[in-house]
């Protein structure tokens, strides 16, 4: 049984960096040939960033991945690193580029050697559901590529090919396979990498030959990509783990099935699926010293998420040229867990908050949310709104919630303000509780580049506070958030004495009727078998149907959940239908 | 050769309403039966209206569309129109519903008679470019349906599925089809509607035989449907013709090649697509008296666009339960088309306009304002800005773009105060140069629930309004934007003596640039090579490429060009990509 040294870049590429990107690539190489590696594999669209949307469509985008393939093959040889083996995902065409359709666009993977490009294979599997658009752009490929590599068949695969039954997986066992190496851009959702680990113990013990999962890391606007590359043993064992949520170049050596004399056999031999096979080598030396097998202890479910929404966070900024954040600081949990994940994610002194007290706001708002900036060691001022307040109303006549939203504006016109005066990038608090029934004021506490925690739901936004606080007990370290902003009743304190519970049901009610209702596309009628009371579900869902235009207007913001808002889930604004559990209403009636 | 009294119900359906679009269906059905028609066909998705997105994915609503259908039959009978063949456009499902791949859903069209569905057709081709996503939602169906109506084989299809080549077309041809009814939900475009009659043309030649093309009208978000329904004949010539946006009920007598002898041929006898034939009559009573061939005089290009506009405004405020509409004047010529656009949609006692002068503002925006509101009858006030906008400077100290940006926003505040204190929906009155390059103001003079021209390049923008003028000179009205409107430089009147061209080159020639690069996906160095000069290339790009986080908070507003922004152009925000002409920025520099 040949041993081969198999090294997966788990690394952070950039939509559209590609010099940047090729970079990566290059350094992963080098380290894997000082390694000692026989075969590098590294991200789906490893080249481009993923995903790269319409740029799929510009003829001058594609020539360009197309182009910097060529160069990079090159640049390998000339690094020195040209007799390893490297697989590259990139865009490609092979077809006309260009036309509206997007035929000819091809989600690629290229196997280099010797500065050349040995063959190139087309995903198969285009997934088009949730925030994939992949029917969009690309045509599938339809022939498998097998390469010979110190004298075991491997196979080659991307991403959405794992997830579906039968063919390319299935070809590749036909062909006798001694591995599979998958590569991924495989954005996080919480419980997905178990998902995931199931599927790669069946795939495998179906193919009887272990395979390579390589995910890329980082993130991308409202995606974030958690890492976690994997590589199980025919058996459905783990054999190593890379990281979740940070870059790493995962190496290991894998004892694999030599490839017999199926190289003889000719190609028309394949019923399942086109089969090419190429050959690299039929044998490679063993390694001098043994490579420790890579693993990483299971993140808990807290930790996971907040590493995630740190992550999307950092990226989101630092991708994007910002050096700091500014956000209000209410008092509340929102803004409390909004502010340390931002100092988590790029340190105290590129955050910058501002209380905005009203007449409304309670002395332990003000109190709490300096309390918890000093605690975080970020940067703290206090504008109050009122004078501002009072300018707006010594001309108009406001009244309800028009003067409960006139407050929440002129806190986003200040923050929005200090945002181009001094550079900083505006953070909205949101959080998914609030996105979906529309408890916020559109051009007011929903202003801003991003939203951190616009995918966490209200409930599991407590939860987080209490875990980072309990993480920074164990590291010895000063709790961040202040406890009576977790102990006290949430409130959006534009009126006296107000309470969320006033226009909301509480959050542990409401949260899982929306876990139904927005992820799990449930209707009204199902919410009523559940139990839930017809009027208390007609008012939820009216008001997630009715807030619809304000989600649409709304900051990016990591997911983390199985349908985000965003291109997750696709709604119209206009949009008549309420099911047998009607109310009406169209436009929402909370905080406009 | 038999003659066939066609009738086409060109309808304006609501998504979600299930119950007043099959209101829409009986009531086409009734006048159809009086008109003596053989055959009454409704547009694609008629009782669900289109299109319904992610709705598609609830149980619950496809349930309700399949049911909804059923009970549509027994109505239709119940009328006394069962004998009436009625084609309609529904949502329906052949497998387990839900699952969040869309598998199993279909865009059918059901063929109701006596009470009954005689069959299901479900769309073959499904359009995933665009603003289309149907691949997201619809499972293709793969065979087609003639009825036999009094002798004529009949074949039924779904938009998208005239558009390709191949079948069901070329099955339609070889099952010797008498007639193929076409049903769309067709956005409209300018310039789409002679591309379909000149596919009409081409496809009946081939055909050797008439198409009824049917088209909804109506606004739905950022898609307005433009009707324009058509019947041409084998020669290809018009035999009738719909108004365009309108509804109406096309009523045309087609003589048609009778059957023959096909009935008696095996199914199996097709080879390009499975046929399946349905009997409704062999013979029908020719009508008593002739209908006129309908037809409609061509219209002019700028009379096209101001209709679209109209009626997607129009039907936005209207089907989103809006009584009225508010929007700031500027003086400028954005707001004045807008502001006319909106009268022209909802009447005069529905607009609502205030000017909000500031210490930039000239004398002559304020009365043109006003001359405008006057000449339009619409409700004019005006709030000066400068005393709010002295309370904030009296806490912040802030120069340059953020003081540009903090009188753009205290507009904003404005607008929206008086939107939520008197319910009206705020009109943003941005044109696609200025949300091509980022020339706004976020959460300023972008607020608004809907953009009646966003997708409206600035030239376009001038031309509309001379159009508009020269148009109620024809009527013997007055004009309504005053010829100081039209004459004047374009200013953001944000600093003093500002032009647009201060920052951004004349639109004569940017126009041609954001033609090329947006609509058209052309890269930097297309551009360059077009002849603009290399520096101007990439700062209105990298204006373009800044201004995409901006958009996407953006309000929607009428499609009319092939590529507007929104779901039809899916640019990530994070894009490092800038091709050969680079020059560098992240997010854009003009007015934050």
């Amino acid at each position: 049984m040949p041993t081969l040294r198999i090294a997966l870049a788990q690394d952070n590429p950039t939509v559209g960096d590609l010099d940047a990107n090729a970079e990566l690539i290059r350094r992963a190489a080098t380290a894997a040939s000082e390694a000692g590696a026989h075969l590098l594999a590294t991200g789906e669209q490893a080249l481009t960033g993923y995903p790269v949307e319409d740029l799929a469509l510009r003829h001058s985008f594609v020539e360009a991945s197309r182009g910097r393939l060529d160069r990079l093959a090159a640049e390998l040889a000339a690094d020195g690193n040209g007799a390893l083996p490297v697989a590259v995902g990139y865009l490609d065409a092979d077809g006309p580029i260009g036309n509206p359709h997007g035929h000819g666009i091809r989600n690629a993977l290229a196997l280099i050697q010797d500065g050349k490009v040995l063959f190139r294979y087309y995903k198969h599997h285009l997934p088009n559901y949730g925030v994939f658009d992949e029917d969009r752009y690309f045509v599938a490929g339809h022939e498998l590529h097998l390469a010979r590599i110190g004298g075991v068949d491997v196979a080659f695969t991307i991403c959405e090919d794992l997830w579906q039954e039968g063919v390319p997986f299935a070809a590749a066992a036909e062909a006798g396979a001694g591995l599979v190496v998958n590569i991924n851009a495989s954005p996080y959702e919480q419980g997905k990498h178990g998902d995931r680990i199931e599927l790669l113990r069946r795939r495998a013990a179906a193919l009887g030959a272990p395979i390579a999962y390589l995910n890329i890391v980082g993130g991308q606007d409202d995606l974030v990509f958690d890492g976690g590359s994997t590589i199980v043993g025919a058996d459905g064992g783990t054999v190593a783990a890379a990281r979740r949520f940070g870059t790493e170049l995962l190496v290991a050596d894998l004892d694999l099935a030599s490839a017999g004399q199926e190289g003889d056999r000719p190609n028309d031999a394949a019923t399942l699926m086109r089969v090419t096979r190429h050959v690299v080598s039929e044998a490679v030396e063993t390694p001098e010293w043994p490579v420790e097998a890579a693993s990483v202890p299971a993140l808990g479910r807290h930790e996971e998420v907040w590493e995630a929404l740190r992550l999307g966070l950092g990226d989101y900024v630092r991708k994007n040229g910002f050096k700091s954040v500014l956000l209000g600081l209410s008092g509340g949990i929102d803004s409390a867990v909004t502010a340390v994940l931002a100092r988590d994610a790029l340190g105290p002194d590129a955050v910058w908050t501002v209380a905005n007290p009203s007449q409304y706001s309670s002395e332990h708002s003000v109190d709490d949310a300096a309390d918890l900036a000093e605690r975080c060691g970020i940067h703290h001022s206090v504008e109050p709104i009122q004078p501002i307040v009072d300018a707006y109303l010594a001309q108009m006549s406001l009244s309800g919630l028009a003067l409960e939203n006139l407050q929440a504006r002129v806190r986003g016109v200040i923050w929005m303000s200090l945002s181009n005066q001094h550079g900083h990038l505006v953070l909205a608090a949101g959080n998914k509780s609030e996105y979906a029934v529309g408890y916020s004021t559109l051009y007011g506490d929903s202003c801003g580049g991003f939203a951190p925690i616009k995918d966490v739901p209200k409930t599991l936004v407590y939860e987080l506070a209490t875990w980072r606080n309990e993480h920074a007990r164990q590291l010895g370290e000063t709790e961040p958030i202040p406890e009576n902003i977790i102990l006290k009743p949430p409130s959006a304190e534009l009126r006296p004495d107000q309470k969320d519970s006033d226009s909301l049901p509480e959050y542990a009610v409401l949260d899982p009727m929306l876990l139904a209702y927005v992820d799990g596309d449930a209707g009204r009628e199902d919410l009523v078998a559940q139990g839930y009371p017809a009027d208390l579900v007609a008012r939820v869902a009216n008001l997630v149907d009715g807030a619809e235009y304000k989600r649409r207007q709304s900051a990016p913001g990591t997911k983390i959940s199985r349908k985000s808002f965003g291109r997750d889930r696709r709604l119209p604004i206009t949009n008549h239908f309420r099911g047998k559990a009607a109310g009406s209403s169209s436009h929402g009636s909370l905080g406009e």
